[in-house]
């Protein structure tokens, strides 16, 4: 069934159940007005998704309104802020009512989950693409960038890294996922968990944070180029799912895990006389934190082995162009 | 010459020179960080064009990249708030370095008539699409809503109407403008002028305002059904431009400035007791405002000719699906 763009909205996009007392006029006028909140500083951060370069084209519609929510979220986590609105410019070929219902179903359950109300945003006709604005709160002054690290800070990663590069390259190959951690993979591929809560958590105690989109070696070195400094990663720390160390060689499931896009994990760096504190997260949260090496004065990113020695790096970073 | 997202932002994107001190973090870390402004809300809108669909594949970059921000600030300017700052989406098959250039230039060249920063967004690969999402502020419950009109109230609109869909038309059916009014004509459609400083100006006296995109009898519906009125238009005192009146017949001039999307003009309402301070406005500026007809407590919108004979509306508005 064909919808017009008012009823496609009206019927699965205008919610207003998510608690918030800050949004003062929602979809429905020219645009949306907004309470700001004292004391605070608004991150706003967006990304686009376009079928067949970030998500295949039979990706679930729950599943694609989930990520394109979640890949924002991301990013408002990478800065230690608390999200708030979002806006959502979807371009669809053709208006079926199944669809929409389905991806909606997904955005809304994320953003249930993290208190994020859809505020405003254009449905029209064309490519499948998504693209979403988010809207967070962060105390004043107290922002993670990527540019506060300092020689002696260590390095940290959350999650395990590489398994959305590990599912692409199986669904790519084989079409279907080995049954015994095709859950896990689907789940880290399709379903990404931004890591809203650890960002927050970082505010006041990491130097610098980024979010894990296009692979480690990319994203950490976007931190050391901002803070004018360099980093050495010890390979054999870096964190592995029981999925990689299954199905991937030691060699391979490094390149995936140092260069696979699509991890949403945060890197972030400490100060030495911080780390302790991080200990507090660990006990609170299934998702761990693994110290993968150290902020160095010398430029550039190195990959250092337990014996000292310096091993190649892989060809690094996803490049949409 | 292909460049990467980071080469094209870094050389065409990345300004800081709109002189806004409310710009804490602009383009380049993993979300911008904002200065609220006290006493105000914010306003948030957001507008996709995409090829083929809201502009011919010829369109220049220049002309794209204006009329990208231009539908966006004209719809602040329809709830009366003052532009602050705006995210990019751009999605293009190929990162040519002239192409991004050029949009570049139509865009910033706009964003700094009204002193907006471009703070972030995101570059891809794919159909050309381009989404803005445009932050403002407005004057605590200062705001103009599409459901304040009330009967009695006086509606007016902007400028002249129809002009956009009149150029459109000539584009597609003889390829090229007649000379008397190509630059006019060629300048509603794809540069249009959002009424940013009308809509500031009617804060606190319009009842309701909303932007023309759709075309002001779909447009001037949503106000009527937002306010739970009806209107009475005359379609004798609808502006034309002299482009219009030399080019189409009364009968089509009537149909395009009813139904004409894309013009980015205003269209309010105004409590009779107040109608008198329109008159500072056309003192000040050169875009006209013209009286068209009056709210009623009717619902329905209804054209009435000066005898008082209803006549029939044309089929109405644009629909994206």
């Amino acid at each position: 069934m064909a919808l017009t763009e008012f009823e496609l909205v009206d019927r699965f996009l205008r919610r207003h159940d998510s608690g918030r007392n800050d949004v003062i006029l929602g979809i429905g006028d020219d645009a949306a007005l907004l309470r700001p909140r004292a004391g605070h500083e608004l991150a706003v951060a967006t990304d686009t998704l376009v079928v067949d370069v970030h998500f295949p084209a039979h990706t679930s519609p729950a599943d694609l309104g989930h990520r394109a929510l979640a890949v924002n979220l991301s990013d408002l986590a990478a800065m230690g802020a608390e999200p708030a609105w979002a806006t959502l410019a979807l371009t669809i070929p053709e208006a079926q009512a199944d669809w929409v219902r389905g991806f909606a179903v997904g955005l809304f359950a994320l953003a249930s989950r993290h208190r994020v109300e859809l505020i405003g945003g254009d449905t029209t006709r064309g490519p499948l693409t998504v693209t979403v604005t988010v809207h967070g709160w962060v105390a004043e002054n107290k922002a993670l960038r990527r540019s506060g690290a300092h020689p002696g800070d260590r390095v940290y990663v959350s999650g395990t890294l590489g398994d959305a590069a590990l599912a692409l390259s199986i669904l790519k190959e084989a079409g279907e996922m080995p049954a015994a951690h095709a859950t896990f993979l689907r789940e880290r591929f399709f379903r990404p968990q931004p890591r809203v809560d650890l960002g927050r958590f970082l505010c006041g105690r990491a130097s610098s944070a980024i979010d894990l989109s296009d692979g480690l070696a990319a994203d950490l070195t976007h931190i050391i180029e901002a803070s004018g400094v360099g980093a050495e990663i010890d390979p054999e720390t870096l964190p592995l799912s029981p999925a990689m160390r299954s199905l991937a060689d030691p060699n391979r499931a490094r390149t995936l895990a140092l260069t696979g896009g699509d991890d949403y994990e945060l890197c972030f760096t400490i100060a030495e006389s911080a780390a302790h504190e991080l200990a507090g997260w660990e006990r609170e949260d299934e998702c761990p934190l693994t110290r993968i090496g150290r902020i160095v004065a010398k430029p550039g990113l190195r990959l250092i082995d337990a014996t000292g020695a310096e091993l190649k790096l892989p060809t690094t970073g996803y490049r949409h162009f």
